[in-house]
């Protein structure tokens, strides 16, 4: 399996995020991705690449220009205002809320990112732009080399991808890097793909890129948004709107779900990727369904995590994986090659 | 002057709030309303007195009851939670932004403090409930004091209130006492009632509450909200909506101004006042518009305050002063008292 790693993930490492009214470490560390690599080093699963130059082209069609500009110059603005601003990571503070508009053009920089965010725990750096753009060439490269037959491969990165929008951050995402492995098979010449979210999380931004598109079937299996974030999306009765209507598919499920439970919804969002007559797939490879996840309340074991990678390739489609959270740092490494391992055999 | 005080205003003392990335302590303090008491001492301008039980009818006309109910739980949700979190202000950490729904009902608490809120600089505390309910009862007893004869009075309350919404708190607010004091007028038989709003800050909520409605005409005089908090509203556009299109008038003004232009708006906005047939008036009195202050960029001196105050005066109506915004510490009490005392003579 082709793997693109992300050679800048580590200028991505994020301080301090809001949790209960307190600042707390972050959960999403550069140690994740070094975990996953450590594992690929001790069973190799076919060679490592470093990404090309991005496709800013592509991109841009996925996530608006303004909100690009933003993230691009967030960090010089941010220091500009005041150098000592660079001890402190970007977090919102103020946002347009119920009875605000979103149609007007602050120029003060807190409204700015207030504009652009759902949550206070997804702080943006010196080298998140840099960080998240590598991650983009990532999952770019490994749609492009499945869409040339490659088979599978995958897209190692951090920061995660799937909870950021057209025009916003969040849940530790700033571009969606399944949406833009999904518009490359597309744009490759797949008349319709399918994108699995495998994550504990509801894939939230990659539902929003697609609600509206009958070419990307989004299934997404997750922890109940009453309880589980991000809360406001996720739910069942999202299905799609206009000619997306039917193109959706959300299987949240209760706390404490184990592998069984689990897999019933997998074969159900890959009965749906066959019925939408997807030709390729993408899957948003979390695996935060882990037991052991310090943030999540599923139950999957590490060998459950081989059974999901098999169930995947019987799907029988060109797939590319793209590494999504995880944050039982020990363990994300074992898990994900586990999955990898699961889907060559 | 007859003047109702907050007696139960020190049990809302916000720790910390949300500025530029950090946590930093909060602005609006219990020694905001310490020092007008003082200088009311100091210059004695009518009778003190405690409200008395508030009219939670009259609040249900102007805020949703599962609003209402949130802020009356929050607290011991929140201690439920962990009994640790008594040792930390709630402040929001996720919200229904961009693409997310606000037409869930997630039982996460976290979750139900992000469909409240707009910014994460407006801690709720233990006593916060209290406190705004008490300043509630100010709004309430003074507006009706008014309506029955007195000609004016004041509700001198802390926490603040006008970028409270129906639904949402924030900008230190969490009940809207302007806006209460404007339904009370109305209830009492006042036809028409006008809500001035001089703060340095928009006052949105006050806005959003009235947005639609003709019998109750909402101005305000603010920094731009290109610049300035509250940032997604109050621009000049904004003019009302249904039947209460030509009920809103905003006077956005730039960073720097002196009292010369000041007072030309607020020459328009009485104007507008009149020609709009109010019967009563409602003052949202914040006095950050001084020279001095430290998150406001207009240059009033205290002298000015006393020239607003006549200027209020010749409007001729009965008049209800709401304690709004003011910084400068040691200054707000000069400041205030400085209206009042314009006012009277």
């Amino acid at each position: 399996m082709l793997i693109f790693h992300n050679p800048n993930h580590h200028l991505h490492a994020g301080r301090q995020e809001m949790f209960r009214g307190r600042l707390v470490p972050c959960h999403e560390t550069p140690a994740r991705l070094d975990h996953v690599l450590d594992e690929l080093r001790r069973r190799p699963l076919g060679p490592l690449r470093e990404p090309g130059a991005v496709d800013l082209d592509l991109v841009r069609c996925i996530h608006s220009p303004h909100y690009l500009d933003f993230l691009a110059q967030a960090w010089s603005d941010w220091v500009a205002l005041d150098p000592a601003n660079s001890e402190v990571d970007i977090l919102p503070s103020v946002w347009p809320g119920h009875g605000l508009r979103r149609d007007v053009a602050p120029t003060n920089f807190s409204a700015r990112v207030g504009l652009y965010s759902f949550d206070a725990g997804t702080p943006l750096g010196a080298g998140t732009w840099e960080a998240a753009l590598a991650g983009a060439a990532c999952a770019i490269d490994a749609a492009r080399a499945v869409a040339a037959g490659a088979g599978v491969a995958m897209a190692l990165t951090r920061p995660p991808g799937h909870h950021a929008g057209a025009d916003f951050f969040g849940g530790y995402c700033f571009l969606n890097n399944s949406a833009l492995a999904a518009q490359a098979l597309r744009d490759a010449g797949a008349d319709r793909v399918a994108v699995v979210d495998v994550d504990y999380h509801h894939g939230n931004g990659t539902q929003s890129i697609f609600y509206e598109r009958d070419d990307v079937f989004t299934a997404s299996i997750h922890g109940d948004p009453t309880t589980e974030y991000p809360f406001y999306l996720g739910y069942a009765d999202e299905l799609g709107r206009g000619r997306g209507e039917g193109c959706n598919l959300n299987l949240p499920l209760p706390s404490g779900t184990g592998f069984a439970s689990w897999q019933q919804a997998l074969l159900r969002a890959l009965a749906e990727v066959r019925r939408h007559g997807a030709e390729a797939l993408v899957v948003s490879l979390g695996v935060d369904t882990f037991e052991g996840d310090p943030i999540s309340r599923f139950t999957l074991r590490s060998g459950d995590f081989v059974q999901i990678g098999r169930m995947l390739a019987s799907a029988g489609l060109p797939t590319v994986f793209v590494m999504e959270g995880g944050y039982a740092v020990a363990e994300v490494g074992v898990n994900v090659v586990n999955v990898l391992d699961g889907f060559l055999t």
